[in-house]
């Protein structure tokens, strides 16, 4: 399993948790408690409104507690164990295949992670790329939804998609973006090692990540919107790579 | 514009609302107000746990206003204008294509429901036809997750989504459903007139529905887990249906 739940105790464990930047679904704080010490704790979760305070009552604390040293506190930590780009190429050729890696530059919903963490084990991919920054992290929210696609598909954390890309051109990959502007997508030979890059679901793809790929491909619409979820885009795209790879 | 948002005010009109089961997405009521008229409406708020029950200050209550007779409390509320099944059909008749209907037996996730109306009005779709009970409705939420789409594709709501499919076969149409267990959907024709079957996030197709179907198709799956996030598996049919339509 890559994926765990992980319970911190104590004030001072907990403070430095949040300060870190830990993803912390969850602070079980005492009743009633006096604010000596857990003001701080308070203060610090007031720049982290992704993580639900919960107060509950001392026995409730005590049951949670392994060590039984809660000191009014306890957080519920996501804890995953993210993979190298090196292991997601190794799975490749593990299974004696090209590699297909799906890139995400900057999701930001944790249902739409969660989604496409399913679509990339289910579609053959060998992995997802997830940027360090601003984007979402494997949280409780993206484990659920992902249906437990999270401890099977390896997942890696970089700080530069663009050099990340490069790096991995130089592994033989060819990069492939999603854009209304580019070519048909059942035109694009897209068999060979492969990077399917999606962008942020307002912005799209950054810049300097649309430069470092190698093609553009369109979804065909037919439509009067603009676009397609993120995660309903990834997955058309991934099952296009897996038609002109398997049956074709 | 087929979606809007709709302001109800007042203690009586309110409380008619929740009864009749509109859908109705906030309840401001005036803060620190007294008992009187408004705990029956408190009461009936307890049966709605997607309304969202906001307290707020007499300015702006009277702000929101447009009659100036609030007494105390307004309901925002999704109004949105079904369309029939006829609506669908000659949709298809005024584009000069075979039918192509979307049938939601059962989506739940607001999220979902939105992102499944953003394919079904790019992929070409006519029409989405979903179930008056139990499913997810058309509130403010599935507006949001829409982009738009909630004001061009049209959707129907039927009481019985069988009975709707017995009838639509006689129009010519063909049902296909979704299963693991069915044919691969690259072997299946899906050109002509066709009703796409996408069942429950979690316990899939209804037995009466999937013996109404046709067909089964069946989404190639090289992974781990069981199944698909149920609008990346409707958008990953819905293009295969595109595909064969307009570009084989």
């Amino acid at each position: 399993m890559r994926y765990s739940e992980q319970m911190i105790e104590g004030r001072n464990a907990v403070t430095e948790a949040l300060r870190a930047g830990k993803s912390i679904d969850k602070v079980f704080l005492l009743e009633g408690a006096g604010e000596h010490g857990l003001d701080t704790i308070r203060k610090e979760l007031k720049k982290h409104p992704e993580t639900k305070l919960i107060y509950v009552k001392k026995e409730r604390l005590d049951s949670m507690s392994e060590t039984g040293k809660h000191q009014g506190v306890i957080a519920a930590a996501a804890a995953y164990d993210y993979a190298s780009v090196e292991d997601i190429l190794k799975a490749a050729e593990d299974r004696g295949e090209p590699p297909f890696i799906i890139i995400l530059d900057g999701i930001e919903d944790p249902h739409n992670l969660g989604a496409i963490l399913r679509t990339a084990n289910l579609c053959g991919a060998h992995g997802v790329i997830i940027r360090q920054d601003r984007a979402v992290g494997l949280t409780a929210t993206v484990a659920k939804a992902s249906a437990g696609a999270i401890n099977y598909t390896p997942v890696a954390k970089v700080t530069n998609i663009s050099r990340t890309m490069e790096k991995l051109k130089k592994e033989g990959l060819w990069f492939v973006c999603a854009d209304m502007s580019g070519e048909l997508m059942y035109r694009l030979d897209l068999k060979g090692p492969i990077g399917l890059v999606i962008g942020n679901e307002g912005s799209g793809v950054s810049e300097l990540v649309r430069k470092t790929c190698d093609m553009t491909a369109s979804i065909p619409m037919k439509g009067d919107i603009d676009s397609l979820n993120a995660s309903v885009a990834c997955g058309v795209l991934c099952y296009e790579i897996l038609r002109q790879r398997d049956f074709s």
